[in-house]
């Protein structure tokens, strides 16, 4: 290895980690190459790379910005294959650096080389001995890491330090000028000695790529947790001023998150106690926890919390309680268990753990409150440390024994017995809002069946313009879509037989005119002829449309109304959206989204996510409705987006659901702007 | 003071307690009792109380349950007014425990004496000088603190001692056989020390006197945060268990908070990052915050988190974005401010904040990141540690000249930078959540306009008996609500009479059930006579009603359906909720609840925070609806349900709410039975 731009001062990023390279020089040889030579860390820099004795198989650029290109071209030409970049002064400053990025970039692509940053702080690898991270040690364990920034890098090391866990691979990624996310995402897929991998993305930058390439570490069985900011206007607007990089929308990581079975969450402390406890912990079988309690007012806290992140705690069953009672007999036998001895029985969780976790009505064992208390605030009654710390092992060979998750929160997670319970992978946590968001993860992976990310289609022959309603509707009637019936007329006398074919009562739309019911050109409920012909006269007044659509009413009262729709995401294509509709829709933002195309199970899936959905279903005595007619109109919607690159939007608002069939009321494709089309180059995948 | 159960062995309660309070002796007299008399903490112990040589002020009671009885009649006798129980083993063991404790409240009474306890911690008062409590030094400072819970009030005192505040005045309440919440919350009105009132409550036993007092406390400037477990059905379940008390539902909980300005929170954690950002913080004028970062993306998660909070993250105005570039050249002038340097300068916060902070455009600051990196990461570099320790001193004196909150997260909060910020009052979170929970709190505490708690109305003459639909129909259009126009039926042609006069359609409702819809007792849009006299034979076959009722349809898809109710909580009383209606009512819970009765002005404050609100007032080109209609039929209901202490539930589903008036289209009122009324001493109020 070499580091160019090495210094003696390790104030100074070629100072720090060349020190840190030196201390793993046992594994591989490393070089110094400074302009000015000299010595430092006991050793004389070469002053130029190819001064070396032999060709690095990985440099490290820690001289200036300025430098960059001639330092590249010399070590291409020497034949070195693999750089990480830290030096900083490039894309993030602004167009002048982006364009040498892409530069350097095709440079390295030509020579088969490749280059992590810049403007990152370096990467460990601890299955090769590799430790190249700027200002930090990086311990080592079972966590695969990714982010973008060393900073967030940085934290979360931090945070590891004070658990006790380390990392398989630690890469920090900078601004991505070559190497991106999906390609070291992808390296974790057979890496081994990765058990999780935690994700700092906050602006991306690949698409379908990406998501295959997790959709493949999941499969693997090792999940993956993304922390990636840009949710708000605002969020969004940090992503690119600090990164470049475009923000994704919730709902499109949302989908992203589906397809792929990746975990999202909201914070870098979410991230780290999120893989944390997905590290050591087994998989729950349900979401039915065992709540276990010393007292104090902890117990009813969390289960709250488990409630309301959609955890069950049911009530223990009579022999339950019964054995409990035995065991503990100051508790009362009920869930959450208080055994109300205060602190004064050391083991008392490591006697009441056993007895639920043995117990097939439970799915996980939460214990909460104050375990460690005579370690952690009275260490000279050394009798009674010793029963904690001691009841503490017995509580993670029960977990191990019964494969079930035990997950624990204590306000003394310092103390030994925390320690003792986390080195045999049990978690444990500082606040129960943490516990009780790890145990929820747990349940989240465990019933995680991702859809994959779907193969987008060959295109299909582009649309010749932008269709209007009548030229909508026959699209999406060819593509399958059940739209209800309807005769495009002009002139008076062949909309009124196109109603006396139809049956009364009809709906009158217009022609040419893109948000209809904005515009007053829709007149719905027409009974018979003269309110037909009043309506024509009207809209002919006031829009003189080139034509219009009679269509027959539909029965609403009969159905619920869905908004169907596929949107593209410049860097992850057709998203497709369902959601409740009607004038309520807005208000209540009751959506769920996929990467299109999705089968007609997928759909159903979606559908049966929507808070909505038990009015599909049947709600309070209402007649269930076709839920299998809806799903096929949301896949050949889907389907239709997917086979049409140039489709920007197609939105069919209202779906009515029937007791039998649903029919497409209405229908809205926009194409995309020719100025569209070189911001997305990502789109179609690897 | 005396400490009856005093004991020379300080790992016992008795022990440790007697300990703590000779360290204060210089204060006032402390004096040790135990039956065995014996040296102790270098004095020797009395016998008994009889034998001190003067009534002690206060008695500490640390000896065993079984003495408890004996010990308060001879002090009482003595002429001790004051009780402190620290004991365990009575109300919290069952039914007999609790026999003992009301027998000693009545005896406490009658001899005009307050007790706090048993099953408590002890309770300290810096202003006084105070310091009883076991096992537990409680610093010195400004917040109130009453807890039922000995263990969360210890686990508070320990993130207190973290963060570097102290308390006023610390009161454990355990089983509250004499005192409770209400009495020692109504202490803080005019308690000059406290800034802050942190509340745990278990399970509450007191109903609007409790309220009340929070009002006075909170009108008196003092915030009042609220930890209340028991939520969840399990939560409701563990605070039976561990207290005894009921739980209080989140719904009436809600509305307590809304008359009282109360801030609930749902986790200890919470509990007291609320209370120390209250300490300090001053209260911001609005909503808008300027976020501003050394890089690393925390900006941006700020920045989402913030919104998702409801407070705005507005793009800064060109002039300020121009004073920005000036003070911090590399920064983006975007907010989130990300000034880029990396952790290169120490003062960039510095040089940050006061020019946000000293713009109009902005009603807080919000600095996220690493501040105190170099304090905490290489405190050898002496120079770059005094530069942001000055930095952080710049940045309080600046939020002490504007007025407005600053609110720091970093992930070094014990560093001298962040150290330095909270001592001058400036909130330090190491989590960004946190610290926008707190912002989020500051923002609750300034916008809120608390009702107060109503007075409930002298009883009205209680309803005879349970009345049928028709009965409901007469007695609340009695009471102001707008009943649709209906008449009371026997037989077909009564029905045909009525239904000319209404005019068809028609609804026909079988008197004689309680829930019509469920039983198929409602016919619906019955178009003429032939329709009609066909639901009634219907009806009449399956039903044999005494009677029924013929309405005139309402106009339902001119107006929106809400439901409108008041249901009577056995602590606080009548309590109302409106909300969303329809058959969609249940799975959207858009529900709000207030403490009944409620004035119009009030009921519309009520509506216009429901999601559906836009629905109301005119969304998507609908006419807006006659919302001061509505609001007077909430009020109307709220102060019939008031007045009628006998009614446990009155509820009209829905309230149609039309672009000219409101119609109630249905009515339900249920009494209390017999059982209830014992178990509902409370709720009168103080």
């Amino acid at each position: 290895m070499a580091v160019v731009g090495a210094s003696a001062d390790t104030s100074k990023w070629g100072g720090d980690v060349a020190a840190r390279l030196l201390r793993t020089e046992t594994v591989r040889p490393v070089y110094l190459v400074n302009r000015n030579g000299g010595e430092m860390h006991g050793r004389v820099a070469y002053r130029t790379l190819s001064d070396l004795p032999e060709t690095p198989e990985l440099v490290i650029l820690a001289m200036p910005a300025a430098a960059f290109e001639t330092t590249l071209d010399e070590a291409l030409a020497l034949g070195a294959k693999a750089f990480v970049a830290l030096f900083a002064g490039l894309g993030e400053t602004g167009q002048g650096g982006a364009a040498r990025e892409l530069r350097a970039a095709a440079r390295l692509r030509e020579a088969g080389a490749l280059m992590i940053g810049p403007n990152c702080m370096g990467l460990a690898d601890h299955t090769t001995g590799l430790q190249a991270v700027a200002y930090l040690d990086v311990p080592r364990g079972a966590i695969g890491f990714i982010s973008q920034s060393g900073a967030m890098g940085e934290e979360f090391v931090a945070r590891a330090r004070a658990w006790g866990c380390g990392f398989s691979r630690y890469v920090t990624l900078g601004n991505q000028a070559d190497v991106g996310i999906a390609e070291v995402l992808e390296g974790f897929v057979d890496h081994d000695a990765t058990r999780v991998v935690a994700l700092y993305a906050e602006g991306l930058r690949e698409g379908r790529a990406l998501a295959e390439a997790a959709a493949r570490v999941v499969a693997a069985g090792r999940p993956v947790v993304l922390l990636a900011p840009g949710r708000s206007s605002a969020g969004a607007r940090a992503a690119r001023s600090h990164t470049g990089s475009l923000a994704t929308s919730a709902a499109v990581l949302d989908a992203v998150c589906r397809a792929t079975g990746v975990l999202r969450v909201d914070t870098p402390r979410e991230l780290f106690e999120v893989t944390a406890g997905l590290l050591g912990a087994p998989r729950p079988r349900g979401r039915r926890v065992a709540v276990i309690t010393e007292g104090g007012g902890h117990g009813g806290i969390a289960a709250d919390a488990l409630e309301a992140a959609g955890l069950r705690v049911p009530a223990f069953g009579a022999a339950l309680a019964g054995r409990l009672r035995e065991a503990l007999p100051e508790s009362a036998g009920a869930n959450p268990l208080d055994f109300a001895l205060g602190t004064t029985e050391p083991d008392a969780y490591a006697r009441a753990v056993p007895v639920v976790a043995g117990a097939d009505e439970f799915d996980a064992v939460f214990a909460v409150g104050q375990l460690g208390y005579w370690a952690a605030r009275f260490p000279e009654f050394i009798e009674l440390v010793a029963a904690e710390v001691k009841g503490a092992e017995a509580m993670a060979a029960c977990a191990q024994a019964t494969g079930k998750p035990l997950v624990v929160n204590t306000v003394y997670p310092d103390a030994a017995p925390a320690v003792r319970l986390r080195a045999a992978g049990v978690p444990v946590y500082r606040e129960i809002a943490s516990a009780v968001g790890a145990l929820a993860a747990l349940v989240r992976v465990a019933e995680a069946r991702p859809s994959g990310v779907p193969r987008l289609p060959p295109p299909a022959a582009a649309l010749a313009g932008p269709p209007d309603y009548w030229q909508a509707r026959e699209v999406l009637a060819a593509a399958g879509l059940p739209m209800v019936e309807g005769r495009r007329v002009t002139g008076a006398e062949e909309a009124l037989a196109a109603a006396r074919e139809l049956g009364y009562p009809v709906a009158l739309k217009a022609l040419g005119l893109l948000h209809k019911s904005d515009a007053g050109a829709v007149a719905l409920g027409l009974g018979d002829a003269a309110a037909l012909l009043a309506a024509l006269a009207d809209i002919g007044a006031r829009l003189a449309p080139p034509a219009c659509v009679v269509e027959r009413m539909a029965a609403l009262d009969q159905g619920i109304e869905l908004i169907v729709g596929c949107r593209r995401d410049p860097l992850f294509g057709p998203v497709a959206l369902v959601g409740y509709g009607g004038v309520y829709a807005e208000l209540l933002r009751d959506t769920r989204t996929a990467l299109a195309p999705l089968e007609a199970g997928e759909a159903r899936t979606l559908l049966a996510e929507l808070r909505a959905a038990p009015l599909l279903t049947g709600a309070r005595g209402r007649s269930a409705l076709d839920v299998a007619a809806a799903a096929a109109a949301v896949a050949a919607l889907s389907r239709f987006a997917a086979a049409h690159p140039e489709v920007e939007e197609v939105e069919v608002n209202p779906l009515l659901v029937l007791p039998s069939g649903a029919l497409a009321l209405d229908a809205r494709i926009v194409l995309r702007s020719a100025d569209d089309d070189a911001a997305r180059p990502n789109e179609e995948g690897a």
